[in-house]
């Protein structure tokens, strides 16, 4: 990894792909077809690009249940104490509305409504990832969601991973569909024969998925576009080169677009984290992905205090940030823009990717400057409420037409006297 | 205005204006224009679009005070009174993060941090709207954001309208920039010499202005964009007409595009509303605007009974709806999709616009059914934080790399097992 002097201006933004002119061109097509042919345009797609045929999407509650009884109990248990501890996390950010009193018995009022459905799209490939399917139905079940529905791409087998059943069966997730890329995301929006749609789509994909995403926004709500992984580390003499070095890996193995980034007071450490990387990077199974992402996006920064290092973070917006220092929580506070913090040598960041009960879900290429994980929020809508007594509208009447006046809204002002036009005689 | 019988499908949506190729292409030439050569750009733009040649963007203290200074004292303390309104309403928003403990001395946490900067547009043309001031900059003073700035552009005076000023005075706006259009997105933004970049951009605009925000989007933060304003009345026969129609007509003036609808299980309130809002169209200011939006988008339904009626207004989901039924309230419970519920015969929906204190920048084109008005939230980010002790982790760690190797990810599940590799030694 290279070392370098910190300078004030250092970021993790990059180009990132956005698609070509062609592959926009098929997903648009895609989204017309399904909306146009439903279930039809599914069947096509799944056959050509999948290659599968499929005369049912539904995955049946009996390839649920297998799924189950084929699973290793001891991961089922694994993944149901990480169901308990996310659910335990994002219980504590749901909220009630409020009704405040004006004068003369009127309110104002804020109601909090759970979305009706939700979609989330797993995507498929050669691995699964039940942790996508607990950190995103979770917050829309806390919120009280009514349907949740998940759909993935079948494998030549015709089958979902047993993990991923089993992930949405812990959760009593049963609207499975076996649909996957764009033709996935244009179900979940339009609908289809089979397929009802929904409010809003999360969940992350290939290229195909991502732009059809885009495109449907506005159809349809959408999470973020997720970037590739980050991780940050700030760190002082006090911590372990061997540990920060695993942590910065376990990041870069996601992608070679992933990013990870040593900030530290140290030059020590900046030394012996470099030969820790490249000594743990040698027996890496994904020893390919994350050495591109080490040599291309990797840097360690050697900071000339922790003020410094702290003000080098916060320009970064990190997705993760781990704080390892002697004072680690105390420094911690200072930071004001990160997806997630891990403070603390145990707090090594993979704990929040699976367990911990935080959400992974988290904002990229330095959103977190103004954006924030996946939340209980992302499920819910909030609608202003008034109510006026006739006290009150006598009161506010005036000024409300004169406001309305000084903007040239003349049908505003009449709408607000209107109630005295024949007051007392209707 | 058309009746009709209520059918089981009907919608808001509009096939709205996106821009066009061209419009396309003269933003993005701006954007980038700007983005290299800043002021200089600026100036350019402003003259060629504005008319105006500016030496100075920056609003100066003492335009502001002249602007108070000239300002009618009743019209001030109207808007003192509505800014105190609203701030109450959007104070009962303010929320703290949380900190929860788990086993052994560990805890989750969520931080709540306010955003750095936020930039309010404010569109020029012939009326001034120091009512989206109010609605834009509150919600960001209570969640504690440090720095907001307001731009718009000037009139062929140089300057920019009293009501604004005076808006941006009562609220203690002070950095404020005559400049508008596309260029001014790409100014907050990016940056130039005199405007530093604000991490989100809200307010309306014309196209250009929205097509700037699409694209600047990612970059920064935006609210969303709004579409033309929307009424549904929700009324039964204890309703009275010429406010009804009154009201409709509020929202109707605002745009061609714009959209009013009433559903009623009155026959005859039907009826009377038709006559009233052809009455009351022929002596409106902005009648030509209003009969256009009524002829090509009004439409009065008969419902057979109210919770047919309820049921259309959950598919409309309107930005603004009024319930004027017998019991107003309790059917108001029912709706489950609008931006904004106005209850009662002296909730005049302009109330909100102006005074109450809740937002009007609300969700429009059925967005509502997952969107949300203007709030608190929309200028904060949550950040999630993991703490775990010794302890946490030996218990913890074993589960968390079962569920990294399950997923393939073998750098994960090493990097939380590293805190064991050489433990007690280091």
């Amino acid at each position: 990894m290279k070392i370098t002097s910190l300078t004030d201006t250092i970021s993790l933004k990059r180009q990132l792909e956005g698609g070509n002119e062609e592959q926009l061109k098929t997903v648009r097509g895609v989204l017309q077809d399904v909306r146009e042919n439903g279930d039809a345009a599914l069947r096509k797609y799944s056959e050509m690009w999948d290659g599968i045929l499929l005369d049912d999407f539904r995955v049946t509650q009996n390839e649920i249940d297998n799924a189950v009884l084929n699973f290793d109990p001891q991961l089922k248990q694994d993944l149901e104490e990480a169901a308990a501890n996310i659910r335990y996390y994002h219980e504590a950010q749901k909220r009630d509305g409020y009704k405040l009193p004006i004068d003369n018995g009127s309110w104002l009022g804020q109601r909090i409504i759970p979305l009706d459905a939700v979609g989330l799209y797993v995507p498929g490939g050669l691995a699964a990832y039940p942790s996508s399917v607990l950190m995103n139905v979770i917050p829309a079940q806390v919120t009280g969601v009514e349907r949740i529905v998940i759909t993935s791409p079948a494998g030549k087998n015709g089958k979902l991973p047993d993990a991923v059943l089993v992930a949405a069966s812990i959760l009593g997730v049963r609207e499975i569909y076996k649909v996957g890329g764009a033709q996935a995301i244009a179900a979940l929006a339009y609908g289809t024969e089979t397929i009802a749609p929904v409010d809003k789509i999360t969940g992350p994909g290939n290229i195909f998925v991502a732009l059809a995403k885009r495109e449907v926004f506005g159809e349809v709500a959408i999470d973020m576009i997720a970037g590739p992984s980050e991780i940050a580390v700030l760190a002082d003499e006090t911590a372990y080169a061997d540990e920060i070095a695993a942590d910065l890996l376990s990041q870069a193995e996601h992608d070679e677009l992933a990013c990870a980034v040593l900030i530290t007071t140290s030059e020590r450490l900046a030394q012996d984290v470099a030969l820790e990387v490249e000594r743990q990077l040698s027996t890496l199974p994904k020893e390919a992905i994350a050495r591109k992402s080490i040599e291309n996006f990797g840097q360690i920064y050697v900071a000339k205090d922790l003020e410094q290092a702290i003000q080098a973070v916060n320009s970064l917006a990190p997705e993760h940030l781990e704080v390892v220092t002697a004072n680690a929580e105390e420094d911690s506070l200072k930071i004001r823009h990160a997806g997630a913090i891990f403070i603390g040598r145990y707090s090594s960041e993979p704990v929040g990717d699976y367990f911990a009960g935080t959400n992974h879900v988290l904002p990229t290429n330095s959103t977190a400057r103004f954006a924030s994980g996946l939340n209980v929020d992302d499920f819910i809508k909030r609608t202003n409420v008034v109510y006026y007594t006739e006290k009150t509208w006598e009161e506010s009447a005036p000024k409300i037409a004169r406001l309305a006046r000084m903007e040239g809204l003349e049908g505003h002002a009449r709408a607000v006297e209107s109630r005295g036009w024949t007051k007392g005689d209707k």
